[in-house]
């Protein structure tokens, strides 16, 4: 059992609200916004929904399992029946981490040949990294956690050069503006992205103390927010600035 | 643990749930109203029904958080597991407030120029306010509610003076009948948010007693449906005059 105090039982137990609420109302206006942008953008905006919805999903279950697995504020961490599953976050992005990939370059539009050369490569590597990063997040020697760690970071690199390198050269054929969003939106993966190594080796050690398990949760779900949600509606905005620059009428 | 009477418990259970109802079907009616709007109104619509969805969901936690928090009518005020939760309100402000003065700004149609000037001052001012206003509703110490209280409506201030100074400016070039409503949307506005910090004042002192906490607690959500469902309607009602101003057929 992890005793908490109660500032960071409720720190968590909020985060968790606001992560799930945030996952929900963006599932539902990017849903509800398909009709503004062009239908072959609509595609992307659907994925967007998607990923979000899983992640509600997620967090649905992850705030439930934190208040079930907690007792007078100490958490319950030692992986049995009943206790807290940090699981539900790997099933979580071995589905949307993909679709967040397919999500920019379907919002891009390219030809055929090359979004599927681009799709080919990205989804079996963020699988990979995802699945690597697994056994690292749930040992309790720091070995293993390093191992894993640094294994996760092969296919990460590997996404960062396809994402720019190679999708920079499909930039010079996108209208004015999309270009410096298209490199807004690539930053903002980085940045978000980049959070959850952080978290991951905030998480490193024998067993989590009370302010590594909060710095971890609230760190992953702050990620989870921008990754998804705040990723999501700047895909949006692609879109709609992509289908005004192609002619679509209000 | 907080005592109430009967008609106390009765009245704060049943204006939470006439607060999730309201906010539930303003969700539905807004959503559904879309197509009765010119295109470029929708999005003020949408993020109408997003400000009343995400309140939805906390009226929902809230509801089930006063039922779960007490026993024979005793309310857990402890701020441990499985006390009542304020801190609900605190993520539905700090996720809805920006919202409605982004839909205050989208209902308008302003140059692109003048609304990115407008959200980018609002958005982060509301934010500040609402968290510089938590510190406060969770203290004991009557100092630190001052304190806190005080900071808070530093970027309230802002906000009014954004909205009748710098908004006013844009009101020469809207429909006959539009200034008028969007001059009654504003005194909305500062009405119903008016309400907010007279239910943080009530709520101030040592541990709330029962005639605080109900006072506290029917007001915010009083506060919440004029804020968010008439707001909404107000807002649905100002893109219909404009639509129709704009040679709208039905």
């Amino acid at each position: 059992m992890l005793k908490l105090d109660s500032d960071q039982w409720n720190l968590i137990y909020n985060v968790f609200s606001f992560g799930l609420v945030s996952m929900l109302a963006c599932t539902v206006y990017t849903l509800v916004s398909q009709q503004r942008v062009l239908a072959k953008y609509r595609s992307a905006l659907v994925m967007s929904s998607m990923v979000t919805f899983i992640a509600a999903y997620h967090y649905m279950r992850i705030f439930d399992s934190f208040k079930e697995s907690s007792t007078d504020m100490s958490v319950n961490v030692s992986g049995e029946q009943g206790a807290f599953n940090e699981a539900y976050r790997y099933v979580d992005w071995l589905l949307t981490v993909p679709l967040l990939l397919v999500e920019v370059v379907a919002v891009l539009a390219l030809t055929k040949s090359v979004s599927t050369s681009l799709i080919t490569r990205l989804v079996p590597a963020s699988a990979v990294m995802i699945a690597l990063g697994y056994p690292g997040e749930i040992a309790s020697d720091q070995n293993t956690q390093v191992m894993y760690g640094v294994l996760s970071t092969i296919p990460f690199l590997y996404i960062l050069y396809i994402l720019f390198v190679e999708l920079t050269k499909s930039l010079a054929n996108q209208p004015e503006g999309v270009a410096a969003t298209v490199g807004r939106l690539r930053l903002l993966l980085i940045a978000t992205w980049g959070v959850y190594p952080i978290s991951y080796i905030l998480g490193m050690g024998e067993g989590p103390t009370a302010e590594q398990f909060v710095g971890v949760q609230v760190g992953y779900t702050i990620a989870d927010v921008l990754a998804k949600c705040v990723f999501g509606l700047t895909i949006y905005k692609i879109a709609r600035m992509k289908s005004a620059a192609e002619g679509m009428k209000e």
